[in-house]
């Protein structure tokens, strides 16, 4: 079942570099058999973190480089002078075909501004976006943009539910994702004029899109998993994904605090262990770990960069499946025909 | 040491009246003995629920009328037809002078649009705000503008800050509050032009502004209580507040199916009960209930339309505080000050 897919592995990346990227390689490989890498990266570093994974060593070819983005690095900088470091040339074997997608736990900046300048956006695409995967009380949603860029006109968030659409066909499967525009509940809000326009046109039945779109979704119904894609630009979605972590941390500490405040309820809660853990399943953010650029000629993953080998193999799982289940040529599709068919459409 | 404060109440608002009004007002009483309430509203439905609280009945006049803005009411037509309304009434007795701050649990939109014509900006203010409490890990925090307005201009923003450190100062009695722009991690990120020049601005320490700038915050910091004040433009604003509230109830769901998932862990929950008590009660909506509008000449606060007495009560404490500690006159001359001084600058 497993397809042959290559991974290239920005081996320097994240807080840990190969201490995890390796670890993580074999974890994902143990999971998706028909994986093998890439690893781009300093070969005495990479070597010895091999020696460990038998099966693994058979499905790697390393390729040195002594380069490697710092985690503080501009993004202006790490694409002047980075040509030669693990990041770039991990997405130039992308670019090249010689890898079916590139997994990164690098700075974030100069893996998007690396990714865009070599990769470049899909034909059609006016602008990429990052998408994350949002747990929620069902499955995950996917929620983009998180952070690519400040605004979106309505035609690119229209975009952005497409791209949406063609990662939750790839990572589970649906084929018709339904899709939220995510808005403020105030009635008469002022602005957002570029939400109101994408709304008007997603409401066109005639656009005949491949998604079911579903209307505004507020703040407090993404957790909810009301709609598997929600759409948003990427400062407000920025600062929402950030909310939610932040959010989640907040109310661990309130919990610990709560549960340590007795003797009693120490006792209680080592009782109740086997339900802490179930929680602590579900809020772990490594199930999730794997942010995606999307609209580009090339599929780039960005892993945390403090995860450890589980999250790790998480996002290379989320790039092989994108390859796997042919998201850019869905998606290239995708896009082409809705802007043809808005081409015919009066703007409201 | 209560001084007399006189709250206007719309006394029909929210999803319960009069009967989550009226108790409201008692708590509020029993907690600032020097309120007294003009309530707003049909006399038939008030006056019932008044016999059961002989101190508040003491404390308050009722001010007949039929009329009530529902809750599904368009902002628009509220403010075209309802000039009778209790909610307009209650903002109306602010403006007179017959009251020194109305509260409401009843339609936002309505009571937003109503409040800024009735009460206007204060002088020097070009968009008054929603401002609301964010619990956090330490004091609750003040963040603003929570969906008053899409979008905000770098002058905006510092009108923000200013507004809301004085609310820090009247909640919490903090007299140089610290104050953080929300913006987003990525660092090369296009756009957000206010935020940037906002954040030259504040450090311009000549302005000689009465807050302690602390420069950028993300999402995740919100909720770690890194600074009393967050300022915001509306729509990442008002995403980010639902988000946070979103992610506490899909977190409340995980924890009570963890803690029901076998009878061991139903015992120790029942152990841990004290403990659950805590947490349940930081986690509490009710202890921050109370969006205030601010920016305008006069005191306006929203409640939450489903609130309960004790959640009511917060809300109208809320009014009676920034009443009390002359926020108005504080906040006209702060936004006075920071424009006049910002003339000298240049733009960058």
């Amino acid at each position: 079942m497993s397809e042959e897919r290559i991974i290239a592995l920005d081996a320097m990346g994240g807080d840990h570099g190969p201490t995890v990227i390796v670890p993580g390689a074999a974890e994902a490989l143990s999971r998706r058999p028909g994986i093998s890498f890439l690893m781009f990266g300093d070969q005495a570093r990479i070597a010895p973190e091999l020696e460990r994974f038998v099966d693994l060593q058979r499905r790697v070819r390393i390729v040195h480089t002594p380069h490697a983005i710092a985690m503080d690095d501009k993004p202006s900088q790490a694409v002047r002078r980075g040509r030669n470091s693990s990041m770039w040339l991990a997405l130039e074997a992308v670019q090249k075909g010689e890898a079916h997608a590139a997994v990164s736990a690098g700075n974030t900046g100069a893996l998007m501004a690396m990714a865009k300048l070599c990769l470049r956006p899909l034909g059609g695409v006016e602008r990429p976006a990052i998408a994350a995967q949002w747990p929620t009380i069902h499955e995950p949603s996917v929620v983009l943009d998180v952070g690519a860029n400040v605004g979106a006109s309505a035609r690119q968030l229209i975009d952005f539910a497409l791209m949406g659409a063609c990662m939750v066909r790839a990572i589970r499967g649906v084929e018709r994702p339904t899709v939220g525009l995510l808005n403020v509940g105030v009635e008469d809000i002022k602005g957002a004029d570029e939400v109101k326009q994408a709304h008007a046109w997603l409401r066109q039945t005639n656009l005949d899109l491949p998604i079911d779109y579903r209307g505004f979704v507020e703040g407090d119904q993404i957790g909810q998993g009301v709609v598997d894609v929600v759409v948003v630009e990427g400062f407000a979605g920025n600062i929402a994904l950030k909310t939610a972590e932040g959010t989640a941390r907040q109310i661990a500490t309130y919990l610990k605090e709560a549960m340590t405040s007795s003797p009693i309820t120490k006792i209680g809660a080592l009782l109740a262990k086997s339900g802490f853990h179930i929680l602590k399943h579900r809020m772990d953010p490594r199930r999730v770990n794997g942010g995606t650029f999307l609209g580009l000629n090339g599929i780039a993953i960005k892993s945390h960069g403090g995860t450890d080998a589980y999250g790790f193999a998480q996002a290379v799982g989320v790039g092989y499946d994108m390859s796997e289940r042919g998201l850019l040529q869905r998606l290239a599709a995708d896009v082409e025909a809705f802007h043809g068919k808005l081409e015919g459409l009066p703007k409201d």
